[in-house]
């Protein structure tokens, strides 16, 4: 049997944003997301999970080199997010809601091919938000 | 493909219990329980982490609002567990031991109905005993 | 000898700022505030420790009521912080700096008197903005 | 300049204890301590950190054994408090609260004199009961 | 339907190890294994998180005993790796490369069959090099 | 009152080690080192934890930017320690033993000057080997 292994990357960035619909009044805003709605922003410092699956490699024992897979994260998503506003610094909220969910799918976007040209497979990401708040994304699959 | 995602919240709650069998000697209780056989029991800060599956709403970004999550949690679960003994004070150990693994399905059953009503589905829970020990359950279902 | 003991709380909140003066040039504001000077903000989780010092009552063993003390915690400072633009939403810098250090002596200011009407005596705040970044003050003394 | 130095050991115990005084009526036991008033006892995974101030050995480079450290604190502390009733199972609550305050002062006294013996001076006691609720004792001593 | 479910205990040890081939050139060493080449070792504080899957006893409410779980950890992992040399003081990397995913390979196997003798089936192994390096083992299977 | 506060950032490093005297037989090594006594050296990931004094600046709100006490730290401790064999790679512990407390005061001394360039005044340091077993030194000073 193949020994499928899955290496870990935890990496953190700080962002910017609120969840406020333009197309919804202030009361509708505050009563779905509460003081997310918050017009002048709000942030956090958000820790990103990211598993990749493969084989190690007889040469090097890696699945992935960490190093590697540390300098992509930080090339595709933490130069595009830290220290930014999810609203308005970058392009993939300007016309949708910066929930959690929708960050993980776009980070995956981001990751999965640059990952793949290293011989690595994406297997998962999970973003925590806060302390208590987590989502965890596998590429629309279901493990569970 | 649909984009299946996991959303997950983190609460807390304390807790006294014993492991212990009425129909069975001290020395029994003491050989297979330990320390946790103590008759005038002990506790614990139970972790309780609940992971709902789902597809992110196009209206909200959520899978399921995090502020009704917590809520049916509270509701369901710690309002009936936080501080309370769980042998004495609640019904489902009467007959049974409050084992973490049995804890951990109790909780299940407790929280499976209420998150469906609000769009949810109830994909795992995660009881933290204590620093080092932990129990996962998936509803019956083995991902691996 | 008075047998004084220090009692300690932990609260969240999350909010946005930005580290930028606007009597200096976009250069200079990045040379000396990095990442932290983009004009559309970031954010952080802030986690807020405060520590009371007291001789525990003989009638409760308290000093202070952990339950009085998380309440003053919430009413003082996170409903005022809490999902925040600490630059726009509240008042206290609009015509400084809020870096973490000044943050935690506004808070000092906001929370001494509410906790010594209950009797205690605010000794310390540990503000923590990111996982590696704190600031600790005691109220301008120097223990060490 | 003699270096001082202090040595810290992190230990954990499991125990259950309520706050009651039987003088009072269940309204004012619930009004002041509320859910830990229950009558049939909550509990926590209380963790405790030992601080012990010295000069370190010549010969070993060490303060205090860390080792023979660990031993006193278990001897001490965890064999009469683990898996234990605070106020059942052990003297010193019987005709107290066992208040976290007062636990932490109780512990101070267990192990003074054992780390004196060893050569070591004992500095400081942290007593954890919660994720956000701590207590810390310096002997009586007002280090700030 | 049976009710599954999945236990899981920490547990904790340090060692050296270095990651460097003989048949490569010291060039080739650091260009590929960087900083964790070097000939005179380093070292980390292993994180080791074991999960069984089982039903729990009707008798005990335990899939299997953590201090049972706890011993064999100790007895077949901890006794071979606390405080040793990866590379030198055990047999498993004299010819191989001491990588994290190595070792969680070595380590399910020396788990695998004591676990099952308790009525356990080890079912993921988990081990953290540093805070942000992990890698997650399940016997050669994917999850996902 | 000026208002003195502290400015403190955690930084990582991981070394091998061992606690070994050549003067002494192999049974009084092990007697009194335990298992750290291995002569194949073993290893942590250790966490530093600097913290300066001073009052913030008028002009950015800053005891000491964190950039550069992070940079500090960064040339003067990683670069020397991190990844190296604490009795091999370096001059400190060639005639000494290199414990926790040895270290944390090695530490001490190559940060206070760098810092104190920068308008600094270098506090305490935390020195953290394992989850269990910590040091703090004050430059020799007594807070408590």
């Amino acid at each position: 049997m193949s020994k499928n292994i899955y290496i870990i990357r935890k990496e953190h960035f700080n962002a910017a944003h609120r969840l406020r619909r333009t197309d919804w009044s202030d009361e509708q805003n505050e009563r779905v997301f509460g003081k997310c709605a918050n017009k002048n922003w709000h942030g956090h410092n958000f820790n990103l999970i990211v598993t990749v699956k493969g084989v190690p490699s007889q040469e090097t024992g890696f699945v992935i080199n960490l190093t590697t897979l540390s300098s992509i994260i930080k090339k595709e998503v933490l130069e595009v997010f830290d220290h930014k506003n999810l609203n308005e610094d970058v392009p993939y909220f300007k016309n949708g809601l910066a929930s959690t969910e929708n960050l993980a799918i776009v980070i995956w976007d981001l990751l999965e091919m640059p990952i793949e040209k290293e011989g690595g497979k994406l297997a998962k990401i999970r973003l925590e938000e806060t302390e208590n708040n987590f989502v965890e994304y596998y590429g629309g699959n279901e493990p569970f």
